[in-house]
């Protein structure tokens, strides 16, 4: 049983407490009035949208050393819907795991709409759930919390590789909003 | 009916030939004993390695003026399968584009496997394939073809998400390498 600190209690914060929950592990979920309550998870997912990072870090950097923390945002300019906000050679993650040097950054779950994290499917596939990061460790503890609550995981390589879930991240929302996809589809691994 | 020249006889390139024919439109299918042979296709489908397009471009570029072009391919760096080789804020796509200016550059192909092309189907779901590109009627008439030959085609966007695309065959590739998706899979649209 792992004991997992959801920060963001929007609709990818509740879907990934479901499953959090369904799969035996306790689960606390802060919403933007529990500033000052301290997150006690040795996994730490923050589900906020990626512009308010900034005020978690500034919150909460301290509190995050020697933990967990996974990187679920898909940076994008919310203006244009036509570009990400980090570097091109970089990533959320990556800016992430660069201002948290005492915690293990994982990128996980950006891929995934909500609605197939809460139902266990993309269509009629079941939902898998990418996973990159650098520590074996941390991605096995995550990989276990996923499996136990009825989704797949899969190891998608060193934290490097975000830069491409955060593409697939982005391609795939611009095809929901383009309404080529629905939201409780998108891309499956088969 | 379109009139299609695929350059590059390898597994991709015959299975394109493959869903072109089907959908009744001819096909001409170029390898590299052909080099003096020219292209007579509206449409020209480069399916090539990468590191063959500065060959092909040498032999052709003056033939492919005034015709649609349609990048495939994944430009991994070969020797890491870490990287892509193409500049980070742009895409094979985008360089192909500068180099072929009085073509209509499309990408399209380059998230599908061979397999998937050829039998329809990413494990059981119908095998899409994602067109970015900046012309309308070009994009129109590749999606005509592939529909014709019996898979789904998507409007991906303007060929700037080529990048995104790319991203997603490197993923793609990364993961079927490291056995966590069969060549008989991959990622599905849903």
């Amino acid at each position: 049983m792992t004991h997992v600190s959801i920060i963001g209690s929007g609709n990818m914060g509740q879907a990934i407490a479901g499953i959090v929950a369904k799969g035996g592990s306790t689960v606390e979920l802060f919403n933007s009035t529990d500033k000052n309550k301290e997150v006690t998870g040795q996994l730490v997912i923050l589900a906020t949208p990626y512009p308010a990072y900034d005020q978690v870090l500034a919150d909460r950097a301290d509190q995050l050393a020697g933990k967990i923390v996974v990187d679920i945002s898909n940076p994008l300019n919310f203006e244009t819907f036509d570009s990400l906000v980090v570097p091109a050679d970089g990533s959320a993650a990556a800016e992430l795991a660069a201002q948290l040097p005492e915690s293990k950054v994982l990128k996980a779950f950006n891929t995934n709409f909500a609605a197939t994290i809460a139902s266990g499917t993309v269509g009629d596939v079941p939902t898998t759930v990418l996973i990159a990061g650098d520590d074996a460790d941390a991605k096995a503890l995550l990989s276990g919390v996923v499996a136990a609550g009825g989704l797949k995981a899969v190891d998608a390589g060193p934290l490097k590789r975000a830069r491409e879930l955060e593409a697939l991240g982005f391609l795939q929302l611009t095809l929901a909003l383009g309404e080529k996809v629905a939201w409780t589809g998108g891309f499956a691994l088969v």
